[in-house]
């Protein structure tokens, strides 16, 4: 269980202590008594994780291996079911005017229909049989796979980044043919786009009732879907993942674990936690072996330098944490995926308190989990990619290396 | 900040206190009192790091990549600007008879004039355009740097490590033609060099004082300047290295840091220490993001296995640690840069213990700064090449892998 981005540094208005550390977290507290903590770089330490890189590692796999780019982890976290060798890049539906220029990169945060405009958007045809799999996200988001022989991920975005800019032209980022070729491909879509969708009903509707249209869509984060072994191959364990965004979810999906969604779970300090333990309580009386759950408001209370939230939020992780009790048999570890710091409002290499709860732990002497009482714990300082293999070892599931 | 080769280990004679557990430091525990402690191995747990194994590593580069031999480091040191691919070896100035018997190594531990032996030496001309480079260093020690096409390290050393030996053939240590010719070259550096000298002035003057002339030089610890991404590239920082030892600011210069010379710094226990806290504050207040600082007195008492020495000599390292209190709006990191004990007169791979200060750091509640405490702290036992990842990440200056 990720409590995202929870850890942080000693706060002068908390009195030099941290938002974990000022919040009262009986239940956490009692994880921390009763089993071994620790504390745990997500890939090594002063390394500053994203929450996707962070749980790549998390769950043994090599971020500098997999992590190719946003697009393959974003698209999978979508639905669509992406292939090894499949480009995949994160887009937003944002105006354009005939000169090219956009004039809104968020096309008027558009919200409803973008389903429709992704229909007309896979309808597009392209040379050499490449395939073309649009799938619209939340809001103005949304994500391309491009799927097809000689293809590569070694291309520019053809967002501008700023308004009143004319989309960027695509180019290729090394000599190869395929990085050509893609690079003309997308070229070719972002034009078609505009063609297709300029003049679509919904966005009629859109201009009728002075909204901006989402009349072009403008790729960017390009990534290969690597290779990676699917979790259940890798560990012998049928896994689930319960997590509030698409960037979790997509991680989950790409190593082959199956999704839960949660209904309410907004990813926000508002999400429905309710729902979500819910969700967990079913899911562990499932046929499952392994459950990957990720919390995130305390992340986006970080992100926004806001100590209230995220020490009221951690207080509700911890009421989640209390209403876990019901689950039998199972390996309980919880962490966070890096340090989000209010002072910082983006993540940090700081490395995170860890705790492990189950059959046969050395217990520790910890009596409270936090960022430097876990320190003294058991398993002193460990990384990311231990965690697996520690697990593994609890349960009796690892193979000796030798005899 | 390293204090070079302080940390020991437990003495008899101390009452089973380390040098550094048994003096009196109130200004390194002020530091630990005020920071986060945690141990150090510089390389890895068990390793036993050199002086400049332990600062490549410290430094964020590969010691096993970029170690090739002392030589470049040495020649770095004496102020050669080494070029990647150069060869570079540490030479004695050395007394030899006309039958190629080295009489005395150390050239009757000549001290002066050798600067004019060097000029005469860089007179050589060698085959196919092969550039020599040569420096006088401390006492009868100097550099030899070769530069042009098709050389290589493997090559063993002319040196016979003992008086009343004839001076070694130098050998290709591998089959490569690069080898063999540089072997060849050396030979002919060895032989001109004998020709050169033996009737220089400077070494009739001697032989009428009785003093035994420097009438050739001995080459050893060939190493081909490896290739290393400047540290300002590497980190974005502007760094300048205050050190006492030649092979110090010589890691400092291979990396392309400033290096500042300070009077009176013998890099023994009787060094200038007042000159070496003035360089510090002069050098801090310009316009520099980083300083690397070794003091070397600790690490020679360690090597006489002299614990008076080294006990007194860290009392006033924590003094100049208390004078640089001075230094406002940096992050201080104290550790050594390996164990020195006094009962083995070497280095040896026991961890060494570190501290953090500065805004926003995780104290812990280690209260004095020694090898033991120190292993009770927040940041529990990182290598040596976490160092500049967790300090990159503690200034916000780092990129974030991932989203």
């Amino acid at each position: 269980m990720v409590i995202d981005g929870m850890a942080d540094r000693p706060l002068e208005e908390l009195g030099y202590k941290t938002p974990l550390e000022a919040a009262k977290t009986p239940n956490m507290d009692k994880l921390a008594k009763t089993g071994i903590c620790g504390i745990m770089d997500p890939i090594k330490p002063g390394i500053r994780a994203g929450s996707d890189t962070s749980h790549i590692s998390i769950l043994g796999y090599d971020p500098y291996q997999v992590y190719t780019g946003r697009g393959p982890f974003e698209a999978a976290g979508v639905g669509v079911d992406v292939l090894e060798g499949d480009i995949a890049f994160r887009c937003n539906f944002s105006t354009a005017n005939d000169d090219g220029i956009i004039i809104d990169r968020r096309a008027g945060r558009i919200r409803e229909g973008t389903d429709e405009l992704a229909e007309a958007i896979n309808s597009i045809t392209l040379e050499d049989n490449t395939e073309i799999i649009f799938k619209e996200s939340t809001g103005h988001r949304a994500v391309l796979v491009l799927r097809g022989k000689n293809l590569s991920d070694q291309v520019s975005a053809a967002d501008p980044k700023y308004d009143g800019k004319k989309w960027t032209k695509v180019l290729a980022l090394d000599d190869s043919k395929e990085a050509q070729k893609t690079a003309g491909i997308l070229n070719e879509v972002v034009e078609k786009s505009y063609q297709i969708l300029k003049d679509h009903p919904l966005n009629q509707k859109r201009l009728e009732n002075g909204e901006n249209p989402a009349n072009i869509i403008l790729p960017r984060g390009a990534g290969a879907v690597p290779h990676v072994q699917a979790f259940s191959d890798k560990y012998g364990l049928k896994g689930a993942c319960i997590a509030e965004t698409g960037l979790i979810k997509g991680i989950a999906k790409i190593v082959g674990m199956d999704i839960v969604d949660i209904e309410g779970a907004t990813g926000g300090i508002d999400t429905n936690l309710g729902n979500i333990v819910q969700g967990i309580l079913d899911t562990s009386s499932e046929d499952y072996d392994f459950l990957l759950i990720n919390i995130d408001g305390a992340d986006e209370a970080g992100h926004d330098g806001n100590t209230k939230d995220k020490l009221e939020f951690i207080q509700k992780a911890d009421e989640v944490v209390g209403k876990l009790n019901a689950m039998e048999d199972f390996y309980f570890i919880l962490t966070a995926d890096h340090s989000t710091p209010i002072s910082v409002k983006d993540h940090t290499g700081d490395p995170v308190p860890l705790v492990i709860n189950g059959p046969e732990i050395r217990v520790d002497d910890v009596e409270s989990f936090n960022e430097r009482s876990a320190s003294k714990g058991g398993l002193c300082r460990i990384r990311g990619s231990d965690i697996m293999n520690i697990l593994m070892d609890l349960m009796n599931k690892s193979t000796k290396f030798g005899a």
